[in-house]
């Protein structure tokens, strides 16, 4: 396979950062750095957001909390507020009974929201900002062979001339999801401890068009300010709401009941028995979109460390991959490219600094020490928020805990927070979250404990009481 | 890169079977598919067994055990005793305390001993067998590229010829090691739960030379019936014998510790303090080796599923990687290939049924099934052994409990196992054995507490009755 020097990379002064991976997380990152005054090179294989196909093993839509936003807001480029306008804000679960009946849970007492938004709008909206930096180069088409970290070279075909290309850089970040080449490369040269789990479980997607009212416009067949959910123990449903009126659904369930439904009647048959109210929704033509649509399997990913020397870091799902029951995939990565940012900032990794100087070994290791821990606290969160979503919100000791837990922390806003507020409404770090949500456990249970006794003497007393005098 | 198809491969009838992986567990599998009378071709990136070179990052000797014994007799070729004839018995382990002090503790009660081979005296013979049948053709500096299940096809690069040439096999066996590339391969066609995870300890080898007796013959310098160890809690050095009496010594330690001692005299002081009866033993001059030689890391692997269809299977380091504490790497891998075969036996695979036909599907889920829950087993013992011989091994409790635990195995010798023995000297289940020693760890524990309370009791009688009478 003949390599020849790329002939279009920026011969600007001043360090370059080649991005592999150009997704949500890879875009912003090539944000912030064109900030730092780096020359940014991104690298990705699709042909451009337009091609739809390249996204079919992705779920259409995500939804959007304060950590992503707070990584948007950072950018200084007005994106939190930009994004606002084509998000549907969600502000708590609506939870689908068996026998049809809704119950809606709030996200938080306080009236706070995560928002659904579709992923093909952001990535625009993240593709069409890298073009008020002249700093920032994409290469679309372009697949990544192989890398060299100390030499800091990276071999690519592009796919559309059919060549094969190669790139310098002095940093290389792996952007590149799941599946990451870049961090394939990184576990050549790095001690690497790397674990991948597929669970059981795999999802399917449908959908739910919008209704014509009288008036013959479009409406939403749901409320659309929910998440809505139908539990069913052992396995789920989800919907999210998008801006044409429409909502995804995700049938979550283990591949065995997948395997059982074969056939049309089948598949009626189950809906009928748990999801009746979606058949008249979906419709029973659009249903059969279950035996089309791809069925995607959900992958657990840890890695450490995260980065090699002062040469390359991986970021965003290429690190750590989790399942998606706790909403936090996307805000995660976002929150990677701020960390990093932050960091960069406080050991003063600038971009005109090209000799091989210990800023950028110093900031990368402080990046994987720093960041590893939250990324394995979110990934269990987010495997046990399953159990959450498709079980525990109809267990009613969950809800009556969830109540006490919302009082106290209305009464004590800064002492007593539930840890769906602290993952989703806050910056907190991860691990801090479930250090504190354990902490906080312990004390609920001494607390309804002592609760528990004082209430049995009561009793004692008052029954005492009524014997003696009545 | 241009791949031509291989014009040397047989075109006989029957089943063919690709080896990829040359080493102790490929060689042998060549040799049980051989004598099922499938066309066996075995692919490898060393030039051959005397390029010693490509050894560098492989321990010299081995400990050679029941398993692997068996594995070895049952190719029907008299393996297991024409073996014997080049391997040292190991009876125990001689612990090296602090001062100088030697210890023997035996492996076995009924005297069963390990045999310390080296590597390539096994592969060598391995290989001269695999002449007997001309069903095996073996190809060596073959490194693979690439392979496609499905298709059954094989990419490799001749690295002496620098040639690309594609084969094609009915089945796949990936025993390529730690590294391997089928196991990398089958990971984008099965969803792999796949562990890898490097300890903080490495390793470095170093020799102690043969003396030379009064008469001017060469000596072992210490007892070579025995596995030496020097267990330093946080840290160890173990010896074992080699057939030109000298003994490879191998010091394990956490990198921190590797990477404190820089200088010469640094190397002497950590020796004088922690094995100084070695010094004199291995020689000043030589003990330098320790900064030549390179610093090996430790590697657990953990995976599954190991098959894919009836198309591949993955044994021996490939499909699990252990820590070497256990000496149980080769033998369990030996192991996976008899365990395969016996597998094949059951489920009537032969070598002239070559339709679609569902008999080395079964064999192979079957031998994942059966497998893996063994595999993991023994890694996490290798793991825990670690403790046992840098550490336990001088705990006065441990050796009691060693102790009673001998005498029990003495008179009930089929109800009262050591964990030791089950592994090393039978062949029973990784997975039964660790049950097994569980249940009578629990055992131990119920009698250890009633004799306490039992000789408690006859204390206090005592103590009564002679306050009583005196």
């Amino acid at each position: 396979m003949v390599f020849t020097e790329s002939t279009t990379q920026s011969k600007a002064p001043g360090r370059r950062v080649a991005i592999v991976g150009g997704g949500l997380v890879g875009i912003l990152a090539a944000l912030y750095f064109a900030k730092r005054d780096w020359n940014v090179e991104l690298f990705e294989l699709r042909k451009g957001t337009r091609n739809q196909a390249s996204f079919s093993q992705k779920s259409i839509n995500l939804a959007l909390s304060t950590r992503g936003l707070s990584a948007l807001a950072n950018t200084g480029l007005n994106l939190d507020e930009i994004v606002l306008n084509f998000v549907i804000p969600m502000k708590g679960r609506m939870i689908h009974l068996d026998k049809g009946e809704l119950r809606s849970q709030p996200y938080g007492i306080f009236g706070e929201c995560i928002y659904s938004v579709e992923r093909k709008a952001l990535l625009e909206l993240l593709l069409n900002t890298t073009k008020k930096f002249t700093n920032i180069k994409i290469y679309f088409q372009h697949r990544m062979k192989t890398c060299n970290f100390d030499l800091g070279l990276l071999e690519f075909e592009n796919v559309a001339e059919e060549i094969k290309v190669r790139y310098t850089a002095d940093l290389i970040i792996g952007a590149d999801g799941a599946y990451s080449s870049v961090r394939s490369q990184l576990m050549r040269v790095v001690n690497m401890d790397y674990h991948q789990e597929y669970i059981t479980h795999a999802y399917c997607e449908l959908t739910i068009p919008p209704i014509i009212d009288d008036k013959g416009d479009l409406k939403f067949a749901m409320d659309p300010n929910h998440l809505h959910i139908w539990p069913r123990h052992t396995f789920m449903m989800i919907a999210l709401p998008n801006l044409d009126k429409s909502f995804t659904c995700t049938l979550f369930m283990p591949n065995e009941n997948f395997d059982a439904i074969k056939t049309e009647s089948e598949l009626i048959n189950f809906f009928e028995l748990y999801f009746p109210d979606t058949i008249p929704l979906i419709g029973e033509q659009r249903l059969k979109e279950y035996f089309r649509n791809p069925r995607g399997s959900l992958i657990s990913i840890k890695s450490k460390p995260y980065h090699y020397r002062n040469r390359a870091v991986i970021i965003g799902d290429a690190a750590h991959c989790m399942v998606p029951f706790y909403g936090q995939g996307m805000n995660c990565g976002f929150q990677d490219v701020e960390i990093l940012d932050s960091i960069f900032e406080r050991f003063n990794v600038t971009a005109f600094r090209n000799d091989d100087s210990l800023d950028l070994d110093l900031a990368l290791k402080e990046y994987t020490k720093f960041r590893h821990e939250d990324a394995m606290a979110i990934c269990d969160l987010a495997m046990y928020n399953y159990i959450e979503m498709r079980s525990s919100v109809v267990n009613p000791w969950y809800l009556i805990r969830r109540k006490i837990e919302g009082w106290l922390h209305w009464l004590f806003p800064t002492i007593i927070i539930p840890l769906y507020t602290m993952v989703s409404f806050s910056t907190v770090r991860y691990s801090d979250a479930v250090r504190r949500w354990k902490w906080q456990s312990l004390l609920l249970n001494v607390i309804g404990l002592i609760i528990g006794v004082v209430i049995a003497l009561l009793l004692i007393f008052l029954y005492k009481f009524l014997c003696r005098y009545i």
